[in-house]
């Protein structure tokens, strides 16, 4: 394999290497940072595989052209070492550094650019170190809660993303124009009805794809296209289980992230630089509170909210805000009424609420939706009938309950508010690397 | 944590008990097989997390209900125990074997169920052992390429379905009816762009997602919604690097497989019994041979094709089928004439042919294809025009050639196609939970 060797490979040798130089053919990446001094010259450069900086020391004057942000370069012979502050460094002769690419009119002039004015330069942002390590640290939290998943026995599916069915009821579906099938054809808004088909053939699923929402809102926490983990489990009956499963599965994150260190040193004007604070907090406890409670609580707090509140409402933002303020933390809100939450959902034997919760984060509100579904057939078509949706066209979902039907549940994790939360960037536009929003999809 | 202990769990325990029974409270999942005798029952039950089933050994009569192919049921204190001929077993009281849901017309009667009338049942056609087992062959294929990148310092990133960029020209592109945007917007044929704009930052990026052509070709190798695993890595100019990469992903992939057990026993008939010598073949060397030497060997090889070929034609099906025949195994076929391949794709120093490859299989044709990127902006420019697009829309594509441009290259990877040939199942529409082909979208 010719593959060239990363930065990261080549600091992880020289850390292990007592201080001695690890000496290769050559390392090659992109311009970060220039610094002349009188009689040497810095050129800091990366690879795009580690947060960290290889200084290239320049000694016997400058190379036959003029180091600059942005360019990409190759240093020749180079012999790395990490100095005692942990820096890694090569000194390099002026002839052993070679300009591979270089510059016309660089648009990312220094590390302290804006978040909004990146956002506007879509084929640009992902070269600063801020973008780009949100880009590796996403990868790392993807990777971990599979990992959790795995390691109980569950299989990765793919449900389709092109669905004929338009009663989940999550939210205006975008359709397609080409009418290649018979009916009508939509982007899927969440995977659950065919996870629950899969369940019952593999027991445990969970799928990591891309959901749609046709909506409009323009806010920073939504996104017409997002990435949803969606999980369904069988033989389970009681929420309780799939709150254990969440909190599992996000505290395994978070203590990954605190082994690793993954924050840049820079955070933009509006971002957490406190995020390890935050992390700690999520290894802690998190509140569990039914929503009766909820509201008596919200109630009884004395705060004129905006939005009014009585037992039967949905909870609105400032709301679920008030009580991630109140518990200092995450907190799962359970057992909503019947008419808040979908028709799938469980009903409790007060037969006014269903056996669901959500997961309120500080900050960023909702970020993990579940419930037990509902097993039982003739349950199941009386809500249907009692909503006044068409029993025919669930009348496959309706057959799984009579062919072996199990409890059941699951839910769905909203990746770009979870890594955004995370991160500390209270954007979630910034968590994906092309966002889609009202009014912009560039490339 | 009180999800439910697995099958798969409990077979490991036993597995390294020395003969000894593992104990546990209660183990659920479906009825798989019903097979009376005199004074027992045997009832086999899998929950979907293995291959293996269960024997549940019922003495002393039978239980409160029938036992029946379907039902879900749970066996109360087991106490399993793997036999000399591997299988597992527990002794039940017929009391201890409790329905859970019962069934009315379970339609998949017997494992002999062919697969065209198993894809008429999108709803249960994954509670059959070939199937379901199936998903989860997939799902480690995914992981072990995943696997193998991640360990390459690549960054798995999530490139947007939805697109403006409408001149990728991989195939015809599905649109959206909605005017939420100011141009319209399709979904996307290939992540590769996106992908070139991520690895300038991020080194070397890779992606695993859907794609969406809107096509109606009706073939058991094409589908209007497939997964494909892009990659794309800087700092490489050769092809060779390339396909070195490709081989040891697959390999990688292949070898471990063969440490597993993964197949079932029964395969439906038209499917690929001997996978494993499939297997073994796969480890071997594979060929790599230029387009041009590839048509030599054609045109010589006496055989009356259907299409006719000379040199600049792009290879038909039957081509490839000769040539993975002719070689006895997968081809790398490379250099294609540039007016065969995509824009993008590096000019050679010929001035005619392109630094590009597609790896043929046998029996299903291109699994993979890939070439090194044209990184120099004046020869991208001039072949923009000379194939009458406009540069214009592919400005920002262009500028990434302008700003610290870098050698580059990627592939992507059909994953449903290299399921299907590892598999041994010649229809790829069975390696996606709900395919989506011209007139069928169930679910």
């Amino acid at each position: 394999m010719k593959l060239p060797v990363t930065l990261k490979r080549v600091f992880g040798l020289a850390r292990s290497n007592g201080g001695n130089p690890v000496k290769i053919d050559q390392i090659s990446g992109w311009v970060k940072n220039v610094r002349p001094l009188k009689t040497i010259t810095f050129v800091e450069i990366q690879d795009g595989t580690t947060l960290q900086d290889l200084n290239v020391v320049l000694k016997q004057g400058p190379p036959s052209f003029r180091p600059a942000l942005g360019q990409s370069v190759t240093v020749l012979d180079p012999e790395i070492v990490q100095r005692k502050n942990q820096q890694f460094e090569t000194i390099c002769l002026p002839h052993n550094l070679r300009l591979v690419g270089a510059t016309t009119e660089y648009p990312i002039q220094n590390k302290q650019t804006a978040l909004p004015t990146l956002r506007k330069l879509p084929e640009f942002k992902h070269r600063t170190t801020y973008l780009s390590n949100l880009m590796r640290f996403r990868h790392k939290i993807e990777s971990r809660l599979s990992k959790t998943l795995d390691e109980l026995d569950f299989t990765l599916v793919k449900p389709p993303i092109l669905t004929s069915i338009d009663c989940e009821g999550a939210g205006e579906m975008f359709k397609l124009k080409q009418d290649h099938w018979d009916k009508a054809v939509n982007l899927t808004v969440s995977s659950q009805l065919q996870l629950e088909v899969l369940m019952m053939g593999l027991g445990r699923v969970y799928c990591l794809q891309p959901c749609f929402r046709a909506e409009k809102s323009d806010t920073n926490r939504h996104l017409c296209e997002f990435w949803m983990m969606e999980v369904e489990a069988s033989f389970i009956g009681k929420n309780e289980t799939l709150m254990d499963l969440v909190e599992l599965m996000i505290k395994n994150v978070v203590s990954s992230l605190c082994e690793t260190e993954d924050l840049p040193k820079y955070f933009p004007v509006g971002c957490n630089n406190g995020v390890t604070e935050r992390w700690a907090k999520l290894l802690q406890d998190w509140n569990r509170i039914t929503y009766t409670k909820a509201v008596d609580l919200l109630l009884s707090s004395g705060v004129n909210f905006e939005h009014e509140l009585t037992w039967g409402k949905d909870l609105n933002s400032e709301h679920e805000r008030w009580l991630c303020d109140h518990f200092g933390g995450p907190v799962f809100v359970t057992n909503y009424p019947r008419d808040c939450k979908a028709f799938y959902m469980k009903l409790r034997q007060d037969n006014a609420t269903v056996e669901c919760f959500d997961l309120l984060f500080p900050d960023i509100g909702e970020i993990v939706g579940g419930s037990i579904r509902e097993d039982n057939y003739d349950t199941l078509k009386a809500e249907i009938q009692r909503r006044n949706m068409d029993p025919n066209e669930l009348e496959w979902y309706l057959n799984l309950r009579k062919e072996g039907t199990v409890p059941h549940g699951g839910f769905g994790i909203g990746i770009e508010r979870l890594v955004s939360y995370l991160y500390g960037n209270p954007n979630i536009r910034d968590s994906i690397p092309f966002h889609r929003t009202t009014g912009q999809i560039d490339l």
